[in-house]
């Protein structure tokens, strides 16, 4: 069976664009199974792409294919590349940053340039949608077999990553970022690893104080509850809890903690934790 | 040929919950076909999430197996269950409310809790993502065969049912609930079949007296046309109409009925129509 | 292999119509493929529907069959249709002037009139939901091989099509219409082929003066690079350039270019533009 591509994008549905990619896909090979990761992530928003990629490609078969089209610097000098991870994973993206959490947390065994002669030959021809020529259709023939990997384009060494500031477990104190919001139901997602709550003893219905500050000053300060689940804590009341990436989030019961709280997401975005006790 | 899976969920495509169930699906069983119902249920909104059930699982084949999560209490003592219809179809849903429709007009056969045993073994664990732990992952070894329906868990009796006032055909006079809206064109669907407007002898191009109340305070009050398509009516005139579910509906012609006139829905939501004749 | 169905439509997926139209395709042939164009074509916008296809059609397999129901008369005297292209794909479409773009461009060898014994046979009868009831099944039909196209129902010629201004090459001046938005990033087409730009000896890095004219008034005038992709100016600067169908397109790079100038779509929204040099 020939593996799937999974699509991911921030071009929405509401124009052509994805459908344009997809029937691309099937020009190359109609029996291509093709399915969305997203499209809705946010305009040019090259750190949302990485994170998305991480938290989902470790549930997909191995040799799955991500095309990530998320290219502000499209048709510029930036790389369009092939990378496949230690998790045997194959991920097809503009060369800008998206890489950056799958390579941290699951590593990548090589990157390759793409070639200028893997490009579809469209009817209609333009600089700005390597989405629909570049990498939908390099895809698409690394899943139809119709391209192997080695005759992507050369190996190279030093593809972009964005910084991700470490986590820290201190005494008493656990820090970190506020990495990315659910932007959905609101929830607030640090990279704090669960094990660094477990190392300091957290325990559930312990009072937790939580301290977030913005480029270093600070937003808010509260005291929230550690508990497995929403239903823990009274309607529209805060929670820390385990995500589904086995990192600390922030919430409120059926309501939204990122607009109430007025906070954003990215490594300015920081965080402090610890027992009220220890306060 | 192995059944179809159809997901709906409040979770949006905004980030990738979505995309992490069906990876989860693939891993069961990369054959596997998956559909949208959708994703954008009114967040936490059970009634919803079993209207739409009912909305569509007559129209698609015997065997198909619908998994839904709108799970505003995941993780607590709410049960996980498999239902069987007796219109042949599956549904894996928390046991939350989201049954009630489809076994108030469709009928279940039985409805099994999921024992703990059947979770995805998934390398990150946590309590608040049962649709990628539980709901997709049962679903996939349902539709994949590797599990059968005896095997899911214990039958049991009392599943959760939201009330649902019934309509009711009086000398002159039809009186439901606004069950629900078409948010996206913002008609407004009643629970009263079009029988019993035949009943009544409503005939086309008649006009039907309507008066709508919210809890029982009328909110309300106008005239419009019974018709069997909008076209029948000026652009932005009201229309009483047969939806696809064969029940009483209101609309605006290419305009919002709902928003015009800041109707809501659920039991609610009242509704009187009789022949301006008889008023 | 048997052809793809790509639906769109106006319906969003906010409730289950969409899910009702796939579940019947699968209740025809469960092995037929359903891919989305979009289902977020702004409601009741015929122009946009006929534009949609015109942008994705040429980029998938011959064969493939499109349904697209945005169908404001829907239950009306209009006609159902199916039309097969001179590239030999085929639409399946109420009659309403959804196949304009389509005929202009690509061009249409017939034109039937679906008969009224290809209507789905619903378990719930009415005249508001032909995506469901008649375009869906008969899409799903043809893709099958149940229905062959000169079974559909008769061949007809005057087929409606909305009118296309021509855009014009002139003695320094390109003339056209803003003919539509990219909804998602705010870049504005033209109907102004780049061919015509380089008729009139338009260069990378040339400043093009820039008139849009609502109604015949002028709603906008400005100086603006032209390029061949956005990362030529600076953020937030305007670019002329061409766009996925090698016509004319504004944008302002990493910014909406609609609506910060608030300008619209449509035949009434026209453009001149001529270098700055001959001004």
């Amino acid at each position: 069976m020939k593996p799937c591509l999974v699509f991911q994008s921030d071009f929405t549905y509401k124009e052509g664009a994805v459908a344009a990619m997809y029937g691309v896909v099937k020009l190359v090979d109609p029996s291509l199974e093709i399915l969305d990761l997203t499209h809705e992530i946010p305009q040019y928003d090259i750190w949302s792409a990485s994170f998305r990629l991480h938290q989902v490609l470790p549930f997909w078969p191995k040799g799955t294919i991500f095309v990530s089209v998320v290219d502000p610097g499209v048709g510029t000098a930036r790389k369009a590349c092939v990378a496949l991870t230690q998790s045997g994973h194959l991920i097809v993206s503009p060369d800008n940053g998206a890489l950056t959490h799958i390579a941290q947390f699951i590593g990548l065994k090589e990157v390759r340039e793409i070639s200028p002669e893997h490009r579809f030959n469209s009817p209609y021809k333009t600089s700005v949608f390597n989405g629909r020529d570049i990498f939908g259709y390099v895809g698409a023939l690394l899943a139809s077999g119709q391209l192997k990997l080695e005759q992507v384009g050369p190996l190279y060494g030093d593809f972009k990553a964005l910084e991700i500031p470490d986590p820290k477990c201190e005494e008493h104190k656990l820090k970190g970022i506020l990495e990315i919001q659910d932007p959905n139901f609101g929830n607030v997602w640090t990279n704090i690893p669960i094990r660094y709550a477990h190392d300091l003893d957290f325990k559930v219905k312990d009072k937790i104080h939580c301290e977030i500050f913005h480029k270093g000053q600070l937003k808010l300060k509260q005291s929230c509850i550690y508990g497995a689940t929403f239903g823990e804590v009274d309607l529209y009341q805060p929670i820390l809890y385990c995500n589904e990436l086995e990192c600390l989030a922030l919430a409120l019961n059926q309501d939204n903690y990122a607009q109430t709280y007025n906070v954003g997401q990215g490594p300015d975005w920081t965080i402090v934790l610890s027992q009220e006790s220890y306060v």
